[in-house]
């Protein structure tokens, strides 16, 4: 019934936006970021340099590196009424939700909100970067009925945000993973959050609204649930041997494993798990417990063999956050407070060049005349 | 440097979903909703027989209608948390945020959140149309420091609907006209708004989340908000002459005009404008001041003759909320509101019926190595 002539499911294949941000290469097998390999500079770079390449175009210099630092550092509080929300909500509230709900209340406090010129965006991103570990983190603990934790301002952004969720100041090989893990996250492309961000800023709505519907999106199991969904597949088992069983069996049942395939990569190792499994290593042999990386590693040739896939980063950032004693429930929610700064980037490209998101359907219901 | 082919900005002509429920048939002139003529559904049918045609597949029996009628009154209140929360915002928080904080925050009291199958989504979806009047005017009211509005559950959904946003109780030809707005914002195939919620609804993420991202989208000045540009505009004139001035000289300015042309319709009237233009005639003629309809008209004239294009139905709806006394910044939120519906029909499909939407990228940035 449709006049339209190009259909595909998912809009698998269909290129969605013009972009200078990133390209997943699927031939050279890079992950670029602003022109450059996310793989090499994440083996050389924290995250606030992927905050000044995203936001600024360009790595940071010294110089720069400290100004953004202390521009961070001067958000890390957020209005005292966030908290007041987060107690009114029900203890039973996913913690994405409460985050969701969090964001979406910080439009109202923004004076700005209605300037979305590139440099009232950047100013809006770089106070919602700050306040993002204490949302994550005091969502989290509220709806959990503790005490929320206040920022420790003289701590870098990795080592507070660390802080900020576990209550404990990190040591320098967790710091640095922690780190680590923010900037693999940080920018992937056009995932479907980031493809719900375009769409949304695409109305010429606020970076906070299109932020809100980023963090809906993640929240899915297709999407961001996933590094939550492998941990609690590791923890029903103890040893290498009853994960292999615990697979093997899932799969004989056609049920859906988590932490696997990419629809993108597919053929191979997803590079940032490659990352994240040596961090894993450092963790375990610092902790002299090495069972996690084993069962990993187990689990691992299993899905080769058996269907020919390979882990993603959720697979091996999983057990990394749990050797670092984060809770389960804000893997998700670190993963949305990495990719802030990937989704502001995009939604300023997408204010700067715009046109509408308006797809058509390909019809296949019924017609009838109305009896009147 | 991308090997997509497929790229269209805005993905114009594309169409993004396999649908039963509704089509803009360009060729016949018709707003195709579950294969009824939303024109003529709206000649002779209310709110409610929309809601159980997009819900439940049929229109209803008059025993359907009564018990859907008595499920929504059952809903009419919402949590007192949720006012609470109302009260923390900023006074100046854009109303269709605080509406989307509002939705955000209702996730968390639905014991089904989790349940996405389609039963437990119509709940959802009932509950939720059943909150929505409250939520549309209290988040309202409460911004205004304004006490809010108890339902009046004697009375029908619209009535109490307009009791609720104006604290008066409407006279038939009110309660009338403002039943018919809302079954014409009912529903519209996939505007922005309607794709937003199915891209998030696609990752398995709950109704709640996917609605939270439309209200984002509605709220761009680009979609959701043009019906209340159209009102301030109109008041910026006070005679049909002055009106006409005032476009021509935005015409002269190059300035956006809201209201006129549809990226679908484009070459004639938008047909749910005409049955507003009809409602705005009686209201004029009920209130003894036909003003504002000779305005519209005359700006009608000046717009078809200058740029041969028609009005759209946020150009008539303007008026007529004026004219039936309804505070202009509820515009936008009473048509999310009346959308909500479809949004909801649209969760529902989507998640019966899966792909994750996953697009690509036409990458045009730069490559470079990393100097390490």
């Amino acid at each position: 019934m449709s006049n339209e002539v190009i259909y595909s499911p998912g809009l698998d294949g269909v290129a969605a936006a013009e972009t200078r941000i990133s390209l997943l290469d699927t031939k050279l097998g890079e992950i670029v970021i602003k022109g450059y390999d996310l793989i090499q500079l994440s083996e050389s770079k924290e995250y606030l340099d992927i905050v000044h390449l995203l936001l600024e175009d360009a790595l940071p210099s010294p110089a720069d590196k400290v100004k953004l630092a202390k521009q961070l550092q001067d958000e890390y509080q957020i209005p005292s009424e966030i908290n007041d929300i987060f107690k009114l909500l029900p203890h039973e509230t996913h913690p994405m939700d409460g985050l969701r709900t969090g964001i979406s209340a910080l439009a109202g406090f923004d004076r700005e909100i209605d300037d979305s010129s590139a440099e009232a965006n950047k100013r809006k991103a770089y106070k919602l970067l700050g306040h993002m570990p204490n949302i994550v983190a005091n969502s989290y603990h509220i709806l959990q009925k503790k005490e929320p934790i206040a920022p420790l301002e003289e701590l870098s952004y990795s080592a507070n945000f660390y802080y900020m969720l576990t209550g404990k100041v990190p040591t320098s090989l967790e710091e640095r993973i922690f780190d680590q893990s923010l900037v693999l996250y940080s920018e992937h492309e056009m995932p479907n959050s980031t493809f719900t961000a375009r769409v949304i800023a695409s109305t010429k709505s606020d970076l906070y609204g299109a932020l809100t519907g980023a963090v809906s999106s993640l929240k899915g199991n297709l999407h961001g649930g996933a590094n939550e969904a492998v941990m609690y597949m590791l923890l029903d088992a103890k040893t290498p041997a009853e994960f292999e069983a615990l697979l093997q069996s899932k799969l004989e049942k056609k049920e859906k494993i988590m932490g696997f395939g990419h629809r993108v990569y597919m053929k191979k190792m997803d590079p940032r798990a490659l990352l994240m499994k040596k961090a894993l290593k450092e963790l375990c042999d610092e902790q002299g417990n090495d069972t996690l990386y084993q069962m990993c590693e187990a689990g691992e040739k299993v899905m080769e063999r058996e269907k020919g896939i390979f882990p993603n980063l959720d697979y091996y950032a999983a057990p990394v956050y749990w050797m670092l004693g984060i809770p389960i429930p804000l893997y998700t929610p670190i993963f949305f407070s990495s990719r802030t700064v990937g989704l502001c980037a995009h939604v300023i490209e997408q204010h700067e060049n715009n046109k509408l998101f308006r797809p058509r359907v390909h019809y296949v219901g019924e017609r009838h005349l109305l009896n009147q």
